[in-house]
C-alpha cells in the first residue's frame, strides 16, 4: 500500500512546531467550546486560492465550503443529497455566521470549462459538464462576445458567476430573511492569483473593486 | 450596505506583506503555467480544520474539496448537479492528482448531527439531515452501542465514515481503474483539533495510527 | 474681455520657477536642435489622464495626439482634413518615432457615450455621436451583454477599442511596413484613473496586464 | 514582440511614487465623481509643449485636445468623423468648460510644413499637407513676404494661426452663443519653447504679450 504522502507529513510537522505550538491554547479552547466562526467562505477547490491563506485566518475563523468554481445551486428542497445546501444550512442556522463571502478567482478551471465545453467529457458521467451547467446561460452570453479576448471573457464570467451565486444564496429562505433583518451580510470577492490582488464586490453596483486596505487598521 | 468584513481585509493585508511577498514568483508562475497539485484533500468545512494550515501547504500544493463532514456521495451518473463528483472528476481526470486524502476530524458537527438526529430540522429543507443521511446506516449502528460514551461514539463514527468515503471513491470508475494501475493512492486521515494530533489510516487494516514523523525528514 | 485664466498663469509661474528652471538647458537644446521623441502617444482629452503626468515625461520625450477616446480613424486617402492621420504621418515619417502607444483609460466619457447613445445629441451636429461611431459595432456587441455591470461593460469596450485602434494603425501603409521591418512597435495601455493603475496590452493575446515595474530599473 | 517601452514604465513608477502618492485622494475623487475641468486647451502634439507641464496642472484641471499645430477645422455638420469637433462639443456641451485656450508654440513643425510645402509629401496620403491646408491662405500671404526672416515668418504664422483657430471656434453655434452670454471665454497663448516664455493674446488687439505674473498671486 502507498504510504501517507511524505510531503503532507513534513508539512504537518511544521504545523506542530509552528502554528500549533503558538496557538495550542486556542486549539484546545476551540475543541472544548466548539467553533463559532463569524464568516462562511464559499470558495473554489483550486490549489492556488485557499481562503485561510489569502485572509491569513487562524483556527476557528472561517467556515469554508469549497467546490469547483464556488457555486451555490439554488434552493431545492427534495430528498437529494445537497452538499452545498447542507453546508449553508449548518453555517446559517446552527453556527449563525454573520457574513457569507462567495470568493471566485482568476484562471478558474471550472469557469474555463463552462466557456469552452468540450465535445468529449472528462468522464462518462460528465460531472464537470453537469455541475458547470449551473452557469451555462451566462457562459453562452459571454462566449458570444468574440471582441473580448479569451482571458477577458474568463474574468467576465468569473465575476458574473459570483453575482449569480449571491443571488442563488437569496433563494434560501433563511438567508433571505436574515439578510433582510440585517443579521447576515452577503459579499463577493475575486482573487487574481498571479499578482495576489483581491477585488471585492460593491453590493450596490455589483462591480469588483480593490478595497482600501488603509482603512482596515 | 455592509462593508467587506474588516477582519478579512486586515488578514489579506498580512498575506500580501507576508506570504505573498515571499512567494510572489511562485504565485505568478502558478498563474502562468496553471496548477498541478499532486494531492486532492476532501475535508470538512469546519473552521478548525483547514488542510492548508494542518499540512502547512503553499500555493499550488493541495486541491481541496470541503463539504460538511467530508463526504463522498457514491457514483451516480444522472443529470443532477453533483458538486463532489465534479471536483473528483476534475482532480483525477484533468489535474491527474496522485493522492486523494479524505480527512475527517474530531468534534465534527455533521457527524454529531448524524448521531443525534433532532426531531426539528435546522430548516424546512432539512439539508443537513438529507446530507448526513449518506452515513445514516453506520450512524444507527454506532448510536445503538450505549456502552460507549457519546465522545467515543463520535470518534468511532468519524473514523468509520472516513473508511466509507474511501469505499465510495472507488465506485467512480476512473478512481478504481487508476488505483488498480498504481497511479492513484487513496488515504484516510483524522485530525483531533484539541491536541493538534494527526492520525492516518493504515490502508491494510483500516486502523488510524499516529504516523512516525521522524521518517519524513 | 475675459482675462487669461489666473489659475493657468499661476501654474505657469510654478513651471518657470520649477521645471523650467531645472531644465532650461534641455529646453534650449530642444529648441535649437528640434524634437526627436522616440514615442508617440495617442491619448484621450480627459483631464485625468495626461500622458506626460502618468509617464513622468520631460520635454522632448512624448509626441502626443489627444482626441476623444483616443481613436484612430482608418486610413482614408482623400481630400479631407484628417487630424489624426496627419499627426500619425508626421510622427512616423518625419520624426521617425520607434513606438506608438494607444492609451485608453477608465471612465472614458467617449466610450460611455458609445455604450449609451442618447436620443438627444449634445448639439445639432452630433459630433460625438459621429466620432464614436468609429466603435459603434463593438459597442453594440458589448452593450448586449447585460450580465456584466455597466462599469464592466465600460472597461470591456475601453479595452476592445484600444485593440481596434491598433488594428486601424496598421491600415496605414507606412505603419504596417515599418512594423514589419521591426523599426516601429505598436503598444496598448489602459490607465484606471482611480487607483493610478497602468495596464499594458500583451501583444500576443491582446490582454491587458499589470507590467512588472521591478524589471524596468 | 516588443516589450512596453522601459522608459515609460520607469516614468510610471516615478508617477506612482511621486505625484500619485501625493494626490491619490484627488485621483480617487475624480474617478468617483467624474471630471469637471474649467478649461479646455487645444494644443499641438509637439513633445516640447505639453499643456499640463507648462501650466503645472494637476489631474482634473485641463481637458486637452492635441493635434498637429493646434488647429480647429470650422463647423461642418455632415456625416464625417470630426475628431476636433467631437472634442469641442464634449467640452462645451457636456463638461461645460468656462475657458478654451488655443495654445500654439515656437518652432512648430506643422506651421513649418505649411510655410515650406514640399513637392514630395511625407506619404502618398499627404495627410500633413491636407491638414495644414486649413491655414494655406494665411501661409501663402506670410511666405510671400521675403523681407522677414524665415524665423520671423514662422512666428508670424504661428500667431496668425492661433487667431484663425479662435475665429473657427466661433463658427460652432454652441461656442458663439455661450461666448455671447458670457459663460465661455476664448483665449490664445503662444509658448516659445526655448526660453520657456509664455505669451498670451490680447483679446482686443490680437497681439501676443507677456502676461503680468505678479497679478496672479
Amino acid at each position: 500500500m502507498a504510504p501517507f504522502p511524505p510531503r503532507l507529513l513534513a508539512g504537518y510537522r511544521n504545523f506542530m512546531a509552528g502554528r500549533y505550538a503558538a496557538e495550542s491554547a486556542r486549539y484546545r479552547s476551540l475543541a472544548r467550546e466548539g467553533q463559532s466562526p463569524e464568516t462562511m467562505v464559499i470558495a473554489c477547490c483550486d490549489s492556488r486560492a485557499a481562503p485561510e491563506t489569502i485572509f491569513d485566518a487562524g483556527p476557528g475563523e472561517l467556515f469554508v465550503l469549497r467546490n469547483v468554481a464556488n457555486l451555490v445551486p439554488p434552493y431545492a428542497p427534495d430528498d437529494r443529497h445537497h452538499g452545498t445546501s447542507a453546508a449553508l444550512e449548518f453555517a446559517v442556522q446552527s453556527l449563525k455566521v454573520k457574513n457569507i463571502v462567495v470568493m471566485g478567482h482568476g484562471r478558474c478551471g471550472g469557469i474555463h470549462a463552462a466557456l469552452n465545453p468540450s465535445a468529449e467529457p472528462l468522464s462518462p458521467g460528465d460531472f464537470i459538464g453537469q455541475w458547470m451547467g449551473l452557469v451555462a446561460p451566462a457562459a453562452e452570453v459571454v462566449a458570444s462576445n468574440t471582441l473580448m479576448t479569451p482571458a477577458e471573457r474568463q474574468t467576465a464570467l468569473e465575476r458574473i458567476s459570483i453575482r449569480y451565486q449571491i443571488q442563488n444564496l437569496r433563494t434560501f429562505p433563511c438567508v433571505r430573511i436574515l439578510e433582510e433583518k440585517g443579521r447576515l451580510a452577503l459579499h463577493g470577492a475575486w482573487f487574481d492569483i498571479s499578482e495576489g490582488e483581491l477585488w471585492v464586490m460593491d453590493a450596490e453596483t455589483g462591480d469588483f473593486v480593490r478595497p482600501s486596505l488603509g482603512e482596515t487598521l
